[in-house]
């Protein structure tokens, strides 16, 4: 597939009911909405035991930023057509219901048909900040794998449109990430040190 | 200010109704919207000679790609309650009268009220590579003022984005901006180098 990878955030409900809310990059396909959760993943195992899902369009980068940063805690409420929960700061969601498993690999494509559709508020232009917040979320989910110097010097430069162009939220969700590589620094210098011997 | 830019395009038209296309970075301020056009600037002598400028919401990243690349002409359509036109393409759009000038420096603030506004389709989400458009537009508006290696290693940490997730439109635009790059590598090169003696 060489569709456009869009940026959302899929919320998904346990058998016992427990919400489980996870960023993911989807695709839409006609009418459909494509999912590739990893397996095992909470995601998948939900969507397997309830068939449903819900794509939410979120443009407060404080999600994206705090589920990569240990905050999954979002407020959510009831999705109207299915067993399901949206995110109450989506922009608009979209119910899903599982309509075909292509895959049966590692990652799993999921054929997701459009059940129920709300908009909430409407799309106030890019903003660089966000896309940045994105971007940083992005490095922080792949510390263990990426040099130091390549995530020093990818979150130098996405600090600019941080400083020129961010408001409260996207500064919020920037300082997360910072945390993040500090911390994760901080962890990687003790492991290296060892226990004395 | 401390607001969120938005980076949006402003369409305006000439007191003999000739339709100017701008890409332009804007505020909200409560329900007004902040533009900060440069003087002298088509945009500013319209909204002067008007009073009346339109908003456009736009994810198609090749307008922003285009205008800072020689390609200004963009399908548009008369605007509904006041003398302009909006972006065909807009995801929405939102037709301003102005309502203050503040400033009278080179960049005027002006405080625009919202006349009428149209959501004409709805946002999909986040897309990365849009994000890297938005930000090599920057980049190759810039050009004249960047050392040529600042310019290429972020071009290339975009370019990460672009193949992971464009769509056509995206790499489309992505191609107006690589080729400018060459072309103005090109054309520095014939003014270093000099007519021969």
């Amino acid at each position: 597939m060489n569709d456009v990878i869009f940026e959302t955030v899929v919320t998904t409900v346990a058998l016992d009911g427990k919400p489980h809310i996870a960023p993911m990059g989807v695709r839409y396909r006609g009418d459909q909405v494509v999912l590739m959760p990893f397996r095992p993943s909470t995601t998948y195992d939900n969507i397997w035991g309830t068939n449903c899902a819900v794509l939410n369009i979120v443009t407060d980068t404080r999600v994206f930023a705090g589920c990569v940063t240990g905050r999954r805690d979002w407020p959510t409420q009831p999705a109207e057509k299915i067993s399901g929960v949206r995110l109450t700061c989506a922009l608009s969601h979209v119910e899903l219901r599982l309509a075909e498993q292509i895959d049966d690999g590692q990652r799993p494509v999921l054929h997701m048909m459009r059940v129920h559709e709300v908009v909430h508020s409407s799309f106030a232009g890019f903003n660089r900040a966000q896309a940045a917040v994105i971007e940083g979320a992005v490095l922080v989910s792949r510390l263990r794998m990426l040099p130091p110097e390549k995530v020093d010097s990818e979150m130098a430069y996405l600090q600019i449109a941080i400083d020129k162009t961010a408001g409260p939220h996207e500064r919020e969700a920037w300082g997360w990430l910072l945390e993040a590589v500090q911390r994760h620094r901080a962890s990687a210098a003790h492991v290296i040190k060892g226990p004395s011997p």
